[in-house]
Protein backbone atom coordinates (compact mmCIF):
# COMPACT_ATOMS: atom_id res chain seq x y z
CA UNK A 1 0.00 0.00 0.00
CA UNK A 2 1.34 3.17 -0.78
CA UNK A 3 0.00 6.34 1.27
CA UNK A 4 1.48 9.95 1.42
CA UNK A 5 1.41 13.05 4.05
CA UNK A 6 2.49 16.08 4.13
CA UNK A 7 4.66 18.48 6.16
CA UNK A 8 4.36 22.36 6.55
CA UNK A 9 7.96 23.29 7.79
CA UNK A 10 8.04 27.02 8.64
CA UNK A 11 11.54 27.07 8.42
CA UNK A 12 14.88 24.73 8.79
CA UNK A 13 15.65 21.91 10.74
CA UNK A 14 14.31 18.74 12.45
CA UNK A 15 10.08 18.21 12.09
CA UNK A 16 9.44 15.26 14.09
CA UNK A 17 6.56 13.18 11.41
CA UNK A 18 6.82 9.99 13.83
CA UNK A 19 2.89 10.12 15.02
CA UNK A 20 2.21 11.05 11.67
CA UNK A 21 3.98 8.12 10.03
CA UNK A 22 2.34 5.84 12.79
CA UNK A 23 -0.88 6.69 12.52
CA UNK A 24 -0.53 5.05 8.72
CA UNK A 25 0.63 1.83 9.54
CA UNK A 26 -2.34 -0.63 10.29
CA UNK A 27 -0.72 -3.37 9.95
CA UNK A 28 0.55 -6.11 12.33
CA UNK A 29 3.78 -7.18 10.66
CA UNK A 30 5.98 -6.01 7.93
CA UNK A 31 8.13 -2.85 6.31
CA UNK A 32 7.15 1.28 6.55
CA UNK A 33 9.61 2.70 3.93
CA UNK A 34 9.69 6.50 3.47
CA UNK A 35 10.57 8.68 0.77
CA UNK A 36 11.07 12.73 0.49
CA UNK A 37 10.18 13.74 -2.92
CA UNK A 38 12.35 16.81 -2.48
CA UNK A 39 16.50 17.74 -2.99
CA UNK A 40 16.44 19.91 -0.16
CA UNK A 41 14.79 17.87 2.25
CA UNK A 42 15.65 14.46 4.02
CA UNK A 43 15.02 12.26 6.86
CA UNK A 44 16.52 11.23 10.04
CA UNK A 45 15.73 9.01 13.05
CA UNK A 46 17.01 11.11 16.25
CA UNK A 47 16.68 11.65 19.85
CA UNK A 48 13.56 12.90 20.46
CA UNK A 49 13.82 12.89 24.12
CA UNK A 50 16.22 15.99 24.99
CA UNK A 51 15.05 19.20 22.54
CA UNK A 52 18.89 20.25 22.87
CA UNK A 53 20.56 16.71 21.41
CA UNK A 54 18.29 17.99 18.02
CA UNK A 55 19.38 21.91 18.26
CA UNK A 56 22.80 20.82 18.22
CA UNK A 57 22.87 18.37 15.11
CA UNK A 58 20.75 20.91 13.24
CA UNK A 59 24.20 23.81 14.23
CA UNK A 60 26.54 21.34 13.57
CA UNK A 61 25.81 20.44 10.58
CA UNK A 62 24.95 24.20 9.25
CA UNK A 63 28.71 24.66 10.59
CA UNK A 64 29.74 21.95 8.14
CA UNK A 65 27.78 23.11 5.01
CA UNK A 66 27.17 26.80 5.68
CA UNK A 67 25.29 29.25 3.67
CA UNK A 68 26.39 31.57 1.25
CA UNK A 69 29.66 29.98 1.10
CA UNK A 70 31.64 31.52 -2.24
CA UNK A 71 32.44 28.09 -2.83
CA UNK A 72 29.59 27.18 -4.47
CA UNK A 73 28.62 28.23 -8.38
CA UNK A 74 24.94 27.25 -8.06
CA UNK A 75 22.93 29.93 -5.97
CA UNK A 76 19.92 30.52 -8.34
CA UNK A 77 17.58 30.32 -5.23
CA UNK A 78 19.65 31.75 -2.61
CA UNK A 79 22.55 31.31 -0.51
CA UNK A 80 20.77 28.66 1.51
CA UNK A 81 20.09 26.23 -1.63
CA UNK A 82 23.18 24.48 -2.67
CA UNK A 83 23.53 23.91 1.36
CA UNK A 84 20.42 22.13 1.21
CA UNK A 85 21.36 19.78 -1.79
CA UNK A 86 24.61 18.88 0.39
CA UNK A 87 22.89 18.47 3.41
CA UNK A 88 20.35 16.22 1.97
CA UNK A 89 23.17 14.20 0.05
CA UNK A 90 25.11 13.33 3.22
CA UNK A 91 21.30 12.04 5.02
CA UNK A 92 18.84 10.07 3.91
CA UNK A 93 16.11 10.22 0.79
CA UNK A 94 14.65 7.01 2.22
CA UNK A 95 14.09 5.05 5.39
CA UNK A 96 12.97 1.88 6.41
CA UNK A 97 11.40 0.93 9.56
CA UNK A 98 9.92 -2.98 10.47
CA UNK A 99 6.60 -2.94 11.36
CA UNK A 100 6.07 -5.42 14.81
CA UNK A 101 2.82 -6.34 17.05
CA UNK A 102 0.86 -3.44 14.56
CA UNK A 103 4.06 -0.70 15.90
CA UNK A 104 7.14 0.65 14.10
CA UNK A 105 9.76 -0.93 15.58
CA UNK A 106 11.37 2.57 16.56
CA UNK A 107 14.19 2.11 19.79
CA UNK A 108 12.75 3.51 23.01
CA UNK A 109 14.69 7.38 22.25
CA UNK A 110 14.17 7.71 18.44
CA UNK A 111 11.59 10.00 17.04
CA UNK A 112 11.57 9.69 13.22
CA UNK A 113 12.10 13.40 11.23
CA UNK A 114 11.74 15.27 8.34
CA UNK A 115 14.92 17.36 8.00
CA UNK A 116 14.09 20.65 6.16
CA UNK A 117 17.31 22.44 5.27
CA UNK A 118 15.85 25.86 3.50
CA UNK A 119 15.54 28.34 5.48
CA UNK A 120 12.30 29.58 4.78
CA UNK A 121 10.10 26.00 4.61
CA UNK A 122 7.71 25.06 2.67
CA UNK A 123 5.17 21.66 1.86
CA UNK A 124 6.79 18.98 1.97
CA UNK A 125 5.37 15.45 0.90
CA UNK A 126 6.63 12.13 2.11
CA UNK A 127 5.38 9.11 0.50
CA UNK A 128 5.23 5.86 2.54
CA UNK A 129 4.95 1.80 1.19
CA UNK A 130 3.69 -0.35 3.47
CA UNK A 131 3.57 -3.92 3.50
CA UNK A 132 3.11 -7.22 4.73
CA UNK B 1 11.07 -9.35 -8.55
CA UNK B 2 15.23 -8.68 -8.16
CA UNK B 3 16.62 -7.47 -11.34
CA UNK B 4 20.33 -6.29 -12.48
CA UNK B 5 21.70 -2.98 -13.78
CA UNK B 6 25.53 -2.15 -14.81
CA UNK B 7 26.75 1.70 -15.28
CA UNK B 8 30.23 2.48 -16.54
CA UNK B 9 31.34 4.82 -15.37
CA UNK B 10 33.95 7.02 -17.03
CA UNK B 11 35.02 8.88 -14.12
CA UNK B 12 34.40 10.26 -10.95
CA UNK B 13 30.96 11.92 -10.58
CA UNK B 14 27.51 11.31 -10.25
CA UNK B 15 25.88 9.36 -13.33
CA UNK B 16 22.38 9.77 -13.83
CA UNK B 17 20.74 5.95 -13.69
CA UNK B 18 17.11 7.42 -13.45
CA UNK B 19 15.72 6.05 -17.02
CA UNK B 20 17.66 2.83 -16.91
CA UNK B 21 16.04 2.20 -13.17
CA UNK B 22 12.60 3.27 -14.78
CA UNK B 23 12.77 0.69 -17.46
CA UNK B 24 12.53 -2.14 -15.23
CA UNK B 25 9.79 -1.13 -13.29
CA UNK B 26 6.73 -2.69 -14.71
CA UNK B 27 4.44 -3.11 -11.39
CA UNK B 28 1.20 -0.61 -10.98
CA UNK B 29 2.40 -0.12 -7.19
CA UNK B 30 4.74 -1.39 -4.35
CA UNK B 31 8.41 -0.47 -3.82
CA UNK B 32 11.79 -0.27 -5.73
CA UNK B 33 15.08 -0.75 -3.96
CA UNK B 34 18.15 -0.21 -5.21
CA UNK B 35 21.52 -1.40 -3.85
CA UNK B 36 25.25 -1.04 -5.23
CA UNK B 37 27.64 -3.78 -4.82
CA UNK B 38 30.51 -2.14 -4.58
CA UNK B 39 32.21 0.07 -1.13
CA UNK B 40 33.73 3.03 -4.00
CA UNK B 41 30.47 4.07 -5.36
CA UNK B 42 27.28 5.04 -4.27
CA UNK B 43 23.72 6.22 -4.47
CA UNK B 44 22.20 9.34 -4.05
CA UNK B 45 18.78 11.71 -5.36
CA UNK B 46 19.73 14.74 -6.61
CA UNK B 47 18.37 17.80 -8.56
CA UNK B 48 18.61 16.71 -12.46
CA UNK B 49 17.76 20.34 -13.16
CA UNK B 50 20.58 22.42 -13.33
CA UNK B 51 23.93 21.28 -13.57
CA UNK B 52 25.52 23.43 -11.37
CA UNK B 53 23.73 21.55 -8.21
CA UNK B 54 25.69 18.31 -9.19
CA UNK B 55 28.68 20.20 -9.93
CA UNK B 56 29.10 21.85 -6.60
CA UNK B 57 27.92 18.60 -4.92
CA UNK B 58 30.83 16.69 -6.63
CA UNK B 59 33.34 19.82 -5.49
CA UNK B 60 31.88 20.07 -2.07
CA UNK B 61 32.43 16.16 -1.55
CA UNK B 62 36.12 16.58 -2.55
CA UNK B 63 37.09 18.87 -0.49
CA UNK B 64 35.49 17.34 2.27
CA UNK B 65 37.59 13.88 1.54
CA UNK B 66 40.56 15.32 -0.22
CA UNK B 67 42.56 12.62 -2.84
CA UNK B 68 45.85 11.61 -0.85
CA UNK B 69 45.40 13.24 2.54
CA UNK B 70 48.08 11.97 4.60
CA UNK B 71 45.78 10.96 7.16
CA UNK B 72 44.89 8.24 5.73
CA UNK B 73 47.30 4.75 6.01
CA UNK B 74 45.23 3.02 3.44
CA UNK B 75 46.55 3.57 0.01
CA UNK B 76 46.90 0.54 -1.88
CA UNK B 77 45.11 1.14 -4.62
CA UNK B 78 46.14 4.83 -5.04
CA UNK B 79 45.33 8.63 -3.22
CA UNK B 80 41.42 7.95 -4.60
CA UNK B 81 41.15 4.66 -2.49
CA UNK B 82 40.42 6.09 0.96
CA UNK B 83 38.19 8.69 0.01
CA UNK B 84 35.74 6.58 -1.98
CA UNK B 85 35.20 4.34 0.60
CA UNK B 86 34.77 7.09 3.42
CA UNK B 87 32.20 9.40 0.46
CA UNK B 88 30.36 5.83 0.29
CA UNK B 89 29.86 5.42 4.24
CA UNK B 90 28.50 9.26 3.51
CA UNK B 91 26.01 8.34 1.10
CA UNK B 92 23.84 5.77 0.28
CA UNK B 93 24.24 1.89 -0.16
CA UNK B 94 20.64 1.05 -0.71
CA UNK B 95 17.89 3.57 -2.00
CA UNK B 96 13.82 2.57 -1.69
CA UNK B 97 11.62 4.61 -3.80
CA UNK B 98 7.81 3.46 -3.89
CA UNK B 99 6.04 3.10 -7.39
CA UNK B 100 2.87 4.84 -7.68
CA UNK B 101 0.51 4.54 -10.71
CA UNK B 102 3.32 2.51 -12.77
CA UNK B 103 5.84 5.29 -11.90
CA UNK B 104 8.73 5.63 -9.11
CA UNK B 105 7.44 8.01 -6.89
CA UNK B 106 10.36 10.68 -7.74
CA UNK B 107 9.05 14.32 -7.10
CA UNK B 108 9.60 16.44 -9.68
CA UNK B 109 13.41 17.59 -9.91
CA UNK B 110 14.63 13.99 -8.36
CA UNK B 111 16.87 12.17 -10.26
CA UNK B 112 18.71 9.12 -9.15
CA UNK B 113 22.40 8.93 -9.44
CA UNK B 114 25.35 6.70 -9.09
CA UNK B 115 28.10 8.27 -7.65
CA UNK B 116 31.53 7.14 -8.91
CA UNK B 117 34.13 7.77 -6.23
CA UNK B 118 37.08 6.26 -8.22
CA UNK B 119 39.30 8.84 -10.62
CA UNK B 120 39.24 6.00 -13.55
CA UNK B 121 35.52 4.83 -13.14
CA UNK B 122 35.05 1.29 -14.32
CA UNK B 123 31.67 -1.48 -14.48
CA UNK B 124 29.21 -0.77 -11.59
CA UNK B 125 26.22 -3.01 -10.69
CA UNK B 126 23.10 -2.06 -9.09
CA UNK B 127 20.32 -4.83 -7.43
CA UNK B 128 17.01 -3.38 -7.89
CA UNK B 129 14.43 -5.50 -6.13
CA UNK B 130 11.35 -4.37 -7.50
CA UNK B 131 7.93 -5.61 -4.96
CA UNK B 132 4.18 -5.35 -4.21
CA UNK C 1 9.11 -11.98 8.85
CA UNK C 2 10.74 -9.87 11.08
CA UNK C 3 13.93 -11.32 13.39
CA UNK C 4 15.85 -9.82 15.78
CA UNK C 5 19.60 -9.72 16.35
CA UNK C 6 22.13 -8.55 19.45
CA UNK C 7 25.45 -7.05 19.23
CA UNK C 8 27.45 -6.73 21.95
CA UNK C 9 29.94 -3.91 21.30
CA UNK C 10 32.58 -3.53 23.66
CA UNK C 11 33.69 -0.09 22.31
CA UNK C 12 33.36 2.52 19.63
CA UNK C 13 33.79 1.12 16.04
CA UNK C 14 32.79 -0.95 12.94
CA UNK C 15 31.24 -4.42 14.47
CA UNK C 16 31.14 -7.26 11.16
CA UNK C 17 27.47 -8.77 11.48
CA UNK C 18 27.39 -10.25 8.45
CA UNK C 19 27.50 -13.79 9.40
CA UNK C 20 24.76 -12.88 11.74
CA UNK C 21 22.57 -11.34 9.82
CA UNK C 22 23.05 -14.28 6.35
CA UNK C 23 22.32 -16.24 9.56
CA UNK C 24 18.75 -15.39 9.66
CA UNK C 25 17.64 -15.58 5.52
CA UNK C 26 15.99 -18.50 4.78
CA UNK C 27 14.47 -16.92 1.47
CA UNK C 28 15.59 -17.55 -2.24
CA UNK C 29 14.83 -14.80 -3.48
CA UNK C 30 14.00 -11.17 -1.74
CA UNK C 31 14.52 -8.52 0.29
CA UNK C 32 16.28 -8.44 3.68
CA UNK C 33 15.72 -4.62 5.47
CA UNK C 34 17.88 -4.08 8.56
CA UNK C 35 16.80 -1.03 11.13
CA UNK C 36 19.20 -0.30 13.97
CA UNK C 37 17.28 0.63 16.82
CA UNK C 38 19.64 3.73 18.77
CA UNK C 39 20.40 6.90 17.54
CA UNK C 40 24.46 6.56 18.59
CA UNK C 41 24.80 3.46 16.77
CA UNK C 42 24.44 3.21 13.01
CA UNK C 43 24.71 0.51 9.90
CA UNK C 44 27.44 0.52 7.03
CA UNK C 45 28.23 -1.22 4.04
CA UNK C 46 32.20 -1.72 3.90
CA UNK C 47 35.43 -3.18 2.52
CA UNK C 48 35.76 -6.55 4.99
CA UNK C 49 39.42 -7.35 3.38
CA UNK C 50 42.10 -4.72 4.22
CA UNK C 51 41.47 -3.53 8.17
CA UNK C 52 43.45 -0.78 7.46
CA UNK C 53 39.83 0.50 5.57
CA UNK C 54 37.95 0.28 8.28
CA UNK C 55 40.59 1.76 10.75
CA UNK C 56 41.07 5.15 8.27
CA UNK C 57 37.01 5.43 8.21
CA UNK C 58 36.76 5.14 12.04
CA UNK C 59 39.52 7.91 12.40
CA UNK C 60 38.38 10.24 9.73
CA UNK C 61 34.86 10.14 11.10
CA UNK C 62 36.12 11.14 14.47
CA UNK C 63 38.23 13.71 13.35
CA UNK C 64 35.34 15.18 11.33
CA UNK C 65 33.36 14.69 14.71
CA UNK C 66 35.52 15.14 17.75
CA UNK C 67 34.73 13.98 20.88
CA UNK C 68 33.93 17.07 23.67
CA UNK C 69 34.00 19.60 21.03
CA UNK C 70 33.26 23.24 23.04
CA UNK C 71 30.49 23.84 20.25
CA UNK C 72 28.06 20.70 21.42
CA UNK C 73 25.41 22.12 24.46
CA UNK C 74 23.93 18.62 24.79
CA UNK C 75 26.61 16.67 26.41
CA UNK C 76 24.61 14.85 29.35
CA UNK C 77 25.96 11.12 28.77
CA UNK C 78 29.80 12.76 28.34
CA UNK C 79 32.11 14.17 25.68
CA UNK C 80 30.76 10.82 23.42
CA UNK C 81 27.09 12.03 23.75
CA UNK C 82 26.41 14.21 20.98
CA UNK C 83 29.53 12.88 18.22
CA UNK C 84 27.60 9.61 18.79
CA UNK C 85 23.77 11.44 17.35
CA UNK C 86 25.93 13.00 14.75
CA UNK C 87 27.71 10.37 13.46
CA UNK C 88 24.58 8.55 13.31
CA UNK C 89 22.69 11.20 11.29
CA UNK C 90 25.94 10.93 8.81
CA UNK C 91 25.39 7.38 8.44
CA UNK C 92 22.63 4.91 7.81
CA UNK C 93 19.98 3.56 10.03
CA UNK C 94 18.65 1.41 7.80
CA UNK C 95 19.76 -0.55 4.87
CA UNK C 96 18.32 -2.81 2.36
CA UNK C 97 19.82 -5.55 0.74
CA UNK C 98 18.67 -7.98 -2.00
CA UNK C 99 18.78 -11.94 -1.72
CA UNK C 100 19.62 -14.01 -4.82
CA UNK C 101 20.14 -17.26 -5.16
CA UNK C 102 19.63 -17.73 -1.30
CA UNK C 103 22.20 -15.21 -0.64
CA UNK C 104 22.62 -11.47 0.52
CA UNK C 105 23.89 -9.98 -3.07
CA UNK C 106 26.53 -8.31 -1.55
CA UNK C 107 29.54 -7.20 -3.50
CA UNK C 108 32.77 -9.75 -3.22
CA UNK C 109 34.27 -6.91 -0.90
CA UNK C 110 31.41 -6.16 1.38
CA UNK C 111 30.56 -6.50 4.53
CA UNK C 112 27.81 -5.31 6.94
CA UNK C 113 29.01 -3.65 9.89
CA UNK C 114 27.33 -2.08 13.10
CA UNK C 115 29.11 1.00 13.63
CA UNK C 116 28.99 1.82 17.37
CA UNK C 117 29.69 5.63 18.17
CA UNK C 118 29.69 5.66 22.08
CA UNK C 119 33.63 4.79 23.72
CA UNK C 120 32.15 2.40 25.97
CA UNK C 121 29.73 -0.10 23.73
CA UNK C 122 26.53 -2.18 25.14
CA UNK C 123 23.96 -4.23 23.49
CA UNK C 124 22.67 -2.89 20.64
CA UNK C 125 19.47 -4.22 18.34
CA UNK C 126 18.98 -4.60 15.00
CA UNK C 127 15.54 -5.56 14.06
CA UNK C 128 15.76 -7.80 10.12
CA UNK C 129 12.62 -7.75 7.88
CA UNK C 130 13.33 -10.54 5.26
CA UNK C 131 10.31 -10.55 2.81
CA UNK C 132 9.86 -11.99 -1.11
Amino acid sequence: MVERVWVDTRGRGLHEITAMVAAKVKIVEGLCTLFVRHTSASLVVQENADPSAKADLERWLDRLVPDGDPFYRHDTEGPDDMPGHIKAALTATSLSIPVLEGRLALGTWQGIYLWEHRLRGSRREVVLHIGP
